[in-house]
């Protein structure tokens, strides 16, 4: 029976146990696909629409909308703002990622947190997305991220929930070490 | 004066051209700094905050407001869908900056597109992130980015246009390559 007491830091845990002895028993289960579809409006402003994913040995359809989401650039980047920018949108996976796998963590570590801020900043000289510089790189040279984080436990055990997140953190591995990314053209 | 001769793609030319020979002659101008913040709601429940940045040689306060982006888990995962998931952001964050890239690259090469479409799909196996295998990475394995471009010029015109993009793009960059972050934890 589900209790209260199974709830931590909104994480059912009992739900997680299961999820994990499931994919333990059969790690076909932890397979998964994610997408987004993008199309152009105008300018800089795009859109992308995400539904539907794979996972768990089957088609996930159980997202009754999708989530629509817009972005832009800033005048001074030659748009109008209809939405954070690209590099912006990175920022916000990079804390987001962070924070629930921080979240995760703590609730299978028995922890109940009260809260989880954090700023990132990222640094770049648009020399060079703007093609206008081969010695400086087109995204950021540094990215740091800087957690306040306050819970029922000593500030040693909470060091060690972020440092365990940041080993488990999907998009924190994809941002600092890079991932294979095959760009076609199908149609023109 | 400006015409509409000026505007393609949505895009101001005479402004790109401005704003490029502007960081050549004073390459500071080039030096910008992106920002979130992000604070945690509950369980995989999250909310970002993107406003202000430095730009320009200035604090780029221009936003009348700031964009409020929320991140979510599906059921599978643990949470209750209030937004797409960082690893999907980060897809879209890729989506959009490849998309605003050939669209500026097309436009400095009087270039008028029709259409840009695309689908990205990245590749999981969630082991990783769920800690219960060393053997797999925790991010995507794989992203594959699928584009229809179409406009007033030749496929192999559209094929260069988009080679460049990638070659430009700051989140293709990023994710391709990595980016050194560094996390800290300032108050717990």
């Amino acid at each position: 029976m589900q209790t209260m007491d199974t709830i931590r830091n909104g994480v059912e845990t009992e739900q997680m146990y299961g999820t994990l002895d499931a994919i333990k028993a059969q790690p076909e289960l932890g397979i998964f696909q994610f997408r987004a579809r993008n199309h152009w409006i105008e300018g800089a402003h795009n859109r992308s629409t995400i539904d539907h994913f794979y996972g768990a040995g089957q088609e996930d359809t159980s997202r009754e909308q999708p989530f629509v989401i817009d972005a832009g650039e800033p005048a001074i980047l030659l748009g109008t703002d209809t939405g954070a920018n690209p590099a912006e949108y990175l920022l916000h996976a990079l804390a987001a990622c962070l924070t629930t796998t921080l979240v995760y963590v703590a609730a299978a570590r028995k922890v109940r947190l009260t809260e989880v801020e954090s700023t990132l900043e990222g640094d770049m000289d648009v020399r060079g997305a703007l093609g206008l510089s081969d010695d400086v790189r087109n995204g950021f040279t540094q990215i740091r991220a800087t957690f306040t984080v306050k819970g029922d436990a000593p500030p040693e055990k909470l060091r060690e929930i972020i440092e365990r997140a940041q080993q488990r953190s999907a998009v924190f591995d994809m941002v600092s070490h890079g991932v294979p990314v095959t760009v076609d053209l199908v149609d023109a």
